[in-house]
């Protein structure tokens, strides 16, 4: 069973927005044995979309739109779907008073425009929009299916999770699911090449329904192997088992699941607490590990000292040793780490203190050079990184030096 | 002039990668008058590569590719490319020279699976990929041109920046350049349908060439002006000024910036410093405010107050007073406020305290419910916000309020 995304809006073509809603539902149809062929994304353009649903439908047999559904003018997916699948527009009560429902304590937004949210076309399928007034639609045609959804990304989660994947679920599809299977462990500390030398006669030795993707990112390479429909999840599981045994010198997750889940979990399971203090990473890594829910029981805060003054005042680095060190050394940087474990009262701090540039590097220091400590209640450790030339790039990879400092600590 | 871009990999069809690339080259191309017509996304698989290039090729004259170039087996584009132009690899010396220069002080990853990064297709002209070993590769057919990159971001943007598109400029393409003019401005406090019926009169007055998009996010709607060859720039401003007058009580920014850069560009005029009490929040506010480079002059740092006893021992805040008027309150988000401003010493402060969610809400104070203050040397200012549902739209949202009431602060 075969499905393909487009994405309509000329927000996406002239880059005012990133298109995150694909790999989300993307996600979602592998987990569910839907393989997702293509992903495009077009204008709000008649022909252009149009021309993409022809194209799509000649691929797949789901095709899943979002995008394009608000009531200003420039919206036009309702109508061209209209025009495709050769209907027209009628009003649905249902609709109608669920948007009066959901705007019965905003009475201006419930005007004409909004009005014509409640116009849907005759031949579709309606289903309801939990959390907003574009309704959900679902066509048929030659025993294919497309489900149209809205653009905003909290919207459309909600549709895919609660009406969409449901109803494919349901349909006549499900008697043609594939297992598919992906299985996918994270390594650090081997650059690529090495990586796929040391895994050569592993993949000779692969059968052909079975693939194996290196994905490096931030100095951790994942590696997914996966398998469509040709497989069951026991060889799958032995040849992962391999896999991981063959790589086990670099091995720090045997699943895809972010590193701050991983390290939570643990912190978790140990009851045990963290703190962060943070120079250059200014609140990524304190934003990264209370991203998900649950993270009060392990993080409890983080003194983001950007300023040499918040350094000397709050976490109280003495001035000598900033002169005397450099604010990016490993004396101020374990004196950091200890101050915000002390001061926040938790079992492990972890501070970080660099140059993210474009400016302030030296020959000595340049740009991207990153020190890291880790106070534990058994010592504190420190390590120094260089870790590229981007701003964005040195802090994304600085945060996850310190979650995989932190999980070997952690796993010790 | 039309472009397409083809990002390539398995990786974005299952969901792994949000593809980012393609909105930042979106951006760069219309900054060079060249409109992006499509962007498709595909698999690692040499059929469905070739299906798009032909694809691509019938509908646009430049045709981007993204990913598929790393030295491991799952990576075909080269060999792709190859059959497609009708060309085969031959070494290339300068690709060769580069890539010991890059790896001159880690001789581990000079293997010969690095060494297949110079074999290049003999009919390309070949480029140098600064700060990557995968070279970039230009092939021309009928007229057209297609340019091949890495898919890993910072690789890519350097290519972009510093080659492929200094190349499209100074080929023949540059003799046919299309004026694109996007023009932006920024509200918040009202629906998007109510703003819809508001510039109605505007819009159907609007020449056919005139387009106007509506693009809502985290309370704020973006509405964009974009004229694709047919209008002069002085045209387009006495559009743009006519529409920023009919929306001057929303107004909160008329250009595309990011509100986080234009708030830290009037701090560095004033003069002024800022700091950030996070509780809900979580660092986020603090990430954003130092988030791009020169940050340094006006933020000074946060303390992330996750846990209660963080808001009483670092933040000051009386136990007393997060018992009698609850942790989510008025009166703490304005101690929070007024706390961090004192102990960091700078001209603002900024506080937050909200329920996230999922868990923590009550009727009388829902998930989304979001106390925010302000502390300024005039004074400090509360207000109360109900953000929604899901827990990172909550914390996006917040953000955004946080960095508009500043906004407002400032332009007083």
């Amino acid at each position: 069973m075969r499905a393909e995304i487009i994405t309509i809006g000329d927000e996406l073509l002239i880059g005012q927005v990133v298109d995150t809603n694909s790999a989300w539902m993307a996600e979602r149809l592998n987990e569910n044995g839907i393989e997702l062929y293509q992903i495009t994304s077009v204008h709000d353009d008649r022909a252009h979309i149009i021309a993409a649903l022809d194209e799509a439908f000649g691929r797949a047999d789901i095709v899943l739109t979002t995008g394009g559904l608000g009531p200003t003018k420039d919206d036009i997916t309702k109508h061209v779907l209209c025009e495709y699948f050769g209907t027209h527009l009628v009003e649905d009560a249902r609709v109608r008073a669920h948007i009066h429902e959901l705007y019965k304590e905003r009475p201006d937004v419930l005007n004409r425009l909004t009005a014509t949210q409640w116009l849907v076309p005759e031949c579709a399928e309606i289903l309801p929009n939990r959390v907003g007034s574009a309704p959900l639609m679902i066509f048929h045609k030659d025993n294919k299916l497309l489900a149209s959804m809205p653009g905003v990304p909290y919207e459309m989660e909600i549709a895919m999770k609660e009406q969409i994947l449901p109803y494919i679920q349901q349909s006549a599809f499900s008697n043609q699911p594939t297992a598919i299977l992906h299985r996918t462990l994270q390594v650090t500390g081997i650059p690529e090449s090495s990586l796929a030398i040391l895994l050569e006669e592993f993949e000779n030795e692969m059968p052909s329904d079975l693939h194996l993707a290196y994905l490096p990112k931030d100095g951790i390479i994942r590696l997914r192997l996966s398998s469509y429909g040709g497989m069951t999840k026991e060889e799958m599981e032995a040849w992962f088992d391999r896999l991981k045994g063959l790589v086990t010198d670099y091995l720090i997750a045997d699943s895809d699941e972010p590193l701050e889940v991983i390290v939570g979990r643990i912190l978790k399971e140990k009851g045990a607490t963290i703190a962060t203090a943070e120079s250059c990473t200014g609140g990524k890594l304190a934003s990264l590990l209370n991203k998900h829910a649950g993270s009060s029981a392990f993080y409890w805060g983080s003194v983001v000292s950007y300023d040499n003054s918040v350094k000397e005042q709050v976490l109280n680095v003495p001035a000598e040793m900033i002169k005397r060190c450099g604010v990016v050394s490993e004396e101020v940087v374990c004196a950091m780490a200890e101050s915000v474990r002390k001061l926040i009262g938790t079992d492990y701090g972890i501070a970080t203190s660099g140059i993210a540039g474009p400016s302030g590097g030296s020959e000595e220091k340049p740009v991207g050079t990153v020190w890291m400590a880790w106070a534990t209640p058994k010592g504190t450790y420190a390590e120094c990184f260089h870790l590229g030339k981007l701003r964005e790039q040195i802090t994304d990879r600085a945060c996850m030096k310190a979650l995989i400092g932190l999980l070997k600590i952690l796993n010790e």
